[in-house]
């Protein structure tokens, strides 16, 4: 006899000019699954999922979707379920190398129960040892889509490949308390490097500069940014890891020094402001005399060269506790939409996971 | 007997906020020099001036003078005669490796007469053997302010460092009859990438269309840059190699393809901005989802690696035919300021040189 299950998700219903609005631009359903009647393709699996990545950079794939675009990650479609990072565990398979119990991390649905395709399963294997591993080793499997998922090999490839720290020198990150800045932060500690961020909240400036042992850190609501950094980095900037953008940026490239870099990693500031209401940088020029690169770049072109590397170091770098994470954990698929809104006013205090289950 | 000789030049008065007005913030002036009561002390050379070079980049040298100031160059000393590149001729020295009659390239200073410290006068050393193959094989000696010099250089140091031009790639190149934008797109065709250029004047235009062999070639003041680039590159763009900043910059951005260069070179159209009126740039965020490279350079930084291979390659490509370059020259030391103007509003058809003398 079958029983049918809640299967309650969010769907994407149009495409939003500037700040997304609940029911208008994505809204929560009710839905039911019937497991035991649910078919499997061939190499498909069904996992119960159990925590969901939301993470900035998915404004950008509430977007009309063009032909030839130039983006590394298509948008959400209009009437689907919208799709996110998480973790689950496999319930049912039709796949020789899953079978029940397995535990899954890769791209699932804002939902209870997702079926993933045979090549997301395929590329989902990369997890799986290191899934139980964690698990036996009381590492939580929520990690997963933030220290060690993708968000700290964001910290990782961005600080590594293309900042180039080197011991001594002075790095400032922006949205310094969030899902990546809390680990670049920490990392450049590790390697020896003087490190300042700012954040938007009295309660995360105490975070990484008490926690996390940043050495200065501010509000940048409450301060003059400009004045801030003159004392703070009276010897320049050396890296900017850069999560904000807009005037924050702007002000930043001012202080550079010569050679510095700039790891343009996302510009939240920015995600949800209509084309005319963009802030205009005006000291991009400054990049000339101070041979300043600046370099976009996205974090699922490198795993094959620096997935490994990235593993071992901070699984390493986790045991000897020099790594702490902080993680804001909303409660409910039904939570999730207003959760992603609250995120670009920073009312989440670290990695914010939705929590959809059990596990 | 001493007999004096007019030794004119032009000198630094004030630091302008935007466009220079000649007298207030720099003049010509009258002078003399007594050439054979002139004391050379141990080192120093006196050179006859022949050939100056005015730049764009020597608008960022009348500036206030800060200390410990992230430039590559000092500022002009207010009341000091003002210093560029140029050729001339040795007419005195009280230095071993200098004798009268030796060709001479390097930093001299708007006037008729420089003595060269011996600092620079060692520094030199380096162009003196290619000066005379160049005069013993019909090569102007301007050319080394030009094609074969610092903007020459520009070209090659940027599109081979930061460009890392492929074989079918699109290049596009704003300022593109200039000094700088010429050499690059002749090297580009060379290097087998579709080029297209952007210039302000119709007759420029046709230069580089016809002359030059660019794929494409547009007036920027009189078309739609962004329905332009549409139609003329289709594919998108690979390289921006920018010298004008600004607003093209900013509708560059949209044309990048994914891993596109933006080699930073120059931005005239913001060298006579106040602050308050300088272009920002909107479309920066871009660069993010296409993995862009925007890399700011200073070709002084680069002699080392580059000078040789750059000076055997352009002397080979310039006896093979496959090299032109137009030069607008000035006479006279005393239209050296209205041509330094006149050089921000595309007066200039070519490199900009003021002959000061006959050789």
């Amino acid at each position: 006899m079958s029983t049918e299950e809640s299967n309650n998700g969010v769907i994407f219903v149009k495409v939003p000019e500037d700040l997304p609005v609940i029911n208008e631009h994505f809204k929560f359903i009710e839905r039911k699954i019937n497991i035991s009647s649910t078919v499997l393709e061939k190499g498909e699996i069904l996992i119960k999922n159990v925590y969901l990545s939301l993470d900035p950079y998915m404004r950008g794939r509430m977007r009309v979707s063009e032909k030839n675009e130039k983006n590394y990650i298509n948008a959400f479609s209009v009437g689907k379920v919208m799709e996110a990072g998480g973790v689950g565990v496999v319930i049912a398979s039709n796949n020789d190398q899953w079978k029940k119990g397995d535990l899954f991390s890769g791209y699932i649905g804002w939902e209870e129960y997702t079926k993933v395709s045979p090549a997301a399963a395929k590329n989902a294997l990369l997890y799986k040892q290191a899934l139980k591993d964690a698990l036996d080793n009381d590492i939580s499997l929520s990690y997963f889509l933030g220290l060690l998922g993708m968000p700290g090999m964001t910290a990782y490839v961005g600080l590594f490949m293309i900042g180039k720290p080197k011991q001594g020198e002075t790095i400032f990150i922006s949205t310094a308390a969030g899902a990546v800045g809390q680990v670049v932060g920490q990392i450049a500690k590790i390697k020896g490097l003087k490190v300042v961020g700012s954040t938007g909240d009295d309660s995360k400036v105490d975070y990484i500069l008490n926690e996390l042992k940043f050495d200065h850190a501010f509000n940048y609501k409450k301060v003059d940014i400009d004045q801030t950094l003159k004392e703070t980095c009276p010897e320049g900037i050396d890296i900017y890891f850069d999560n904000f953008g807009g005037e924050t940026l702007d002000i930043v490239l001012t202080h550079l020094n010569i050679n510095a870099r700039v790891i343009a990693c996302g510009m939240i500031s920015q995600y949800n402001n209509a084309k005319s209401t963009s802030y205009g940088i005006k000291n991009l020029g400054l990049i000339i005399p101070r041979r300043i690169i600046v370099h976009g770049f996205i974090v699922f072109d490198h795993y094959k060269e620096y997935y490994e590397s990235f593993q071992k170091d901070m699984v390493q770098w986790l045991k000897e506790g020099k790594l702490k994470y902080k993680e804001y954990v909303v409660n409910g698929i039904e939570n999730a939409p207003q959760a992603f809104l609250d995120m670009f006013n920073g009312k989440n205090f670290g990695k914010l996971i939705i929590k959809i289950s059990d596990l």
